[in-house]
């Protein structure tokens, strides 16, 4: 279980060792943020679309993660056919619904997603989880409106439905998954100034799940504490967002076992 | 009349106590740092540009913000598609015709989404503003190779034609609107290394005009001001153009009145 | 012959002083991170890729650079339309070719590219240099997993077959072409967790190539050398890979004479 320092050092420290290929399909704002978090972490990133290689691109990655925050169709066929095959080698997926609930069709392709790839893990905020139940929760832009905690209940709604892991972020993150709920203190406002750390936040998931074995909710724990105690360190030699993002790769590079230690903020409790 | 400091520092307090939405239809290149420059100043990005969603986000956003930079045909669609529903709506447009000049696809493209929409507000350069009327100056790449201040005729004659207010962006920067000619002083030569923040400011321009009531010629005016100044400071701490790029979005983000009342440059004459 | 410190400070001199217009068919995910890279060297990015104007784009531009690093069948076509217009116009084309050897359609490509190209300048890392002669070289993402210098037979190959100069980077980079073989060893692993510096890189050759001359492997070699002197300065006060790549557009944009004649390392040998 997840929970102590040592197993989210341990972690860290597997994807370090082992640099896994996380194959991203995700928007064109955050790829560059992503890309560069994934670095940061030792993981090794890769993005590919087209349906002519997005299966062969699979094929050799360790975790896929799908992203729509700026959707289309000709984005959407990839994705399905990425999940299929990820689905096939029993790589973890993991499902970004990137501003569920702000039009019908991201909350519809995000439902239709969900129905056919069960991801391993949602990570969404709170309005977006809860759009993903209910399809009449409103989102504002990309940015959550409701209180993670309101959104436990569809985290657990959803997790009852599909089987994933379920994490909600926002100033606290909560995990819903294998009959646990962690709740993962960490983090920094500052971080919700800066665009694309939620999308780097699913694809540091996907690289925790792709070192971590069956424990995916206690990867996802893992992850999200992750970026939580980076973010802390960023913050506090930040003058705003700009030096945030930049301390925020520096961190992520740098983490080590006493900065794990002296700060995780996890809680895990039976659901 | 947005000319005193108080009114420029309004306009920047509204903003970061309502977080307008603004809605980006942008290029590849500078989504990223758009986004960032919204989320710096308080306000709310989004970026949608699927025919499928389009209309829906224009539905819940206050500002539309279209730009060319890396224009194709399914991105022009939607482009019109988004425009339409904001005339609807009375939410402001602006556009960002970047590249206008450089080929006859942009300028075409450029005059066919001015005659269509009549923006609210077109932010562009002295290259691109002559283009715009004249489809015979010829742009250097997305760069101004005519000084701002020869553009302003082009810019009175867009201004005549449409009706909108006319933003020419250069050392120095050129509004024209609503009978008036705002000049703002601020700003530094090393905006012009750092790729993006010309379509960041028509971004800002965007929410500006999103919680500035009637008067847009005195909210372009303010975030061409809220831009140079936050340039300015910025610069001051920066070894190059990386450095300018992360002092810029700290410096948008903590941008006091102090700020602003020290080192505000703007005049305004009737035209 | 391009070896001396001289003549690359002289050809950064003619980049800061022409502004070479370099115009990028280049993927989602380096975009930003490539037009803040020729910003600061001087040069005039243009990310352009529409079939209505790439040819139009091309006839401005002083070199085309094309990568494939989010390839789809959308940008395949322009990828050609753009490189048959440079070839007519005699302006020198850089391919680079990410990925290839991580998918049969990346590798497919490449070749199909470099065939109807012949560009002036291949910009590769091992495997993928590998990858466009044996096409049975496995790629891990994106990443180099062959030693440059185990590539080196296979850029000698490419260079025979298509006369292009062949860059391969790594922790040395080795060009080959006019019968010659540059080693440059400039450069600090820290770049390697930046994403997008291979891509800038590619850029960088294709602003060398614009001014130049005829020496197409002696602009390339120029170009690396100031890619690795730029990533050392930027390395020497970088806290990880957040402040190199700021520190790497700072040292960019402020690279003098004497960085350049204090920490050179180039050779070069016949062939």
């Amino acid at each position: 279980m997840t929970c102590r320092p040592e197993d989210v050092w341990e972690a860290l420290e597997r994807i370090r060792t082992r640099g896994p290929l996380i194959h991203n399909i995700t928007n064109y704002v955050a790829m560059n943020t992503t890309a560069n978090a994934l670095l940061a972490i030792g993981a090794s990133p890769v993005m590919a679309h087209a349906d002519q290689e997005v299966e062969d691109m699979v094929g050799i990655a360790d975790a896929l993660v799908i992203n729509i925050g700026t959707l289309s169709e000709q984005w959407t066929k990839p994705m399905f056919m990425a999940s299929r095959k990820a689905g096939q080698r029993g790589i973890p997926i993991v499902l970004d619904p990137v501003g569920a609930g702000a039009t019908p069709y991201r909350t519809r392709t995000a439902r239709q997603l969900l129905e056919a790839i069960a991801p391993a893990i949602i990570r969404a905020n709170g309005s977006e989880t809860m759009a993903m139940v209910t399809a009449d929760s409103r989102t504002k832009g990309v940015d959550s409106t409701a209180a993670a905690a309101e959104a436990l209940t569809a985290a657990r709604s959803l997790h009852a439905e599909f089987g994933s892991t379920v994490c909600v972020s926002g100033p606290e993150d909560y995990i819903v998954g294998g009959g646990r709920l962690f709740i993962v203190g960490n983090g920094h406002a500052l971080m919700t100034r800066v665009t694309g750390l939620g999308c780097a936040a699913s694809a540091l998931c996907g690289a925790f799940a792709a070192v971590g074995g069956e424990d995916i909710p206690g990867a996802t724990a893992a992850a999200m504490a992750v970026m939580g105690i980076a973010g802390e360190i960023a913050a506090a030699g930040a003058a705003g967002p700009g030096s945030m993002q930049v301390g925020f790769f520096d961190a992520l590079y740098g983490l080590t076992r006493q900065d794990i230690e002296g700060r995780l903020k996890m809680t895990v409790r039976e659901l």
